[in-house]
């Protein structure tokens, strides 16, 4: 990536607030506002799991859209995030799975876009230095088995 | 980060889909469904740009009040994630800030705190590795002017 705010300027601003912590709300002036909750907890509200999710495979899928479009192929694209909490030496971590699935077009351009978007959709960049983060090609997606293990 | 699944079992997790692109909506099955429209377009919803902000303020600051917790401070802290999308050499990039603001502590036991956070947080441990990511503990927020560029 190249942070040459001059030559690429903003051309979306947006900005995303927690006053309270784990549970309480997140928000989004004038936008989305969010019950949120321990993922621990049996209180119901969303995450930072829930909310990463959500980002890779919403931009992910945007950008699969437009590769779609530059190809002429009809819109079949699905992103499927799955976040994983977990402890680790220091403090915690995020296991994070993001599977593509491109019905309906040969193997090998699936392979192909879903490679370019991986290098395109902005979330992925950023995510891309971690080994944490993996972005899979799937002919079917995983079930997900839900996991909590309660706070004490 | 120690990716050893058998060390660090998952204590929770989650999936996060988007199935129909930008301008549908993205969701956790049983949970959280979020209309969704591009950042560049008039069309009320969400977008990655605010669920990427969303994550890392939640993060950060349930971070942030555990470590209150263990210093046996009150519960003071914010976090506000400006989340910029912007051109770059090839596709799109965003550009992300997160500020940390802890009122009424000093300033040497707040930079302690919010330079813990950054290393504790899954969330900005996983954007660590990008330079278009960073993190300051600020005496206030800056004020957001939006910006919103129209789609041609």
């Amino acid at each position: 990536m190249s942070i040459d705010r001059e030559k690429f300027p903003p051309l979306y601003r947006t900005v995303a607030i927690n006053d309270d912590g784990l549970n309480s709300h997140s928000y989004v002036p004038g936008g989305l506002d969010v019950v949120t909750s321990s993922p621990l907890s049996e209180t119901p509200g969303a995450n930072p799991e829930q909310f990463l999710g959500l980002a890779l495979s919403t931009c992910l899928n945007a950008t699969l859209e437009a590769i779609e479009k530059m190809r002429h192929l009809p819109h079949t694209s699905q992103v499927h995030t799955i976040v994983e909490y977990a402890r680790d030496t220091k403090g915690f971590q995020f296991y994070v799975t993001a599977q593509i699935r491109i019905p309906d077009v040969d193997r090998q351009t699936a392979i192909a876009m879903a490679d370019l978007a991986e290098r395109r959709c902005p979330v992925a960049k950023l995510l891309g230095g971690s080994p944490n983060v993996t972005v899979a090609l799937v002919d079917q997606f995983s079930d997900v088995e839900p996991v909590t293990v309660k706070a004490k």
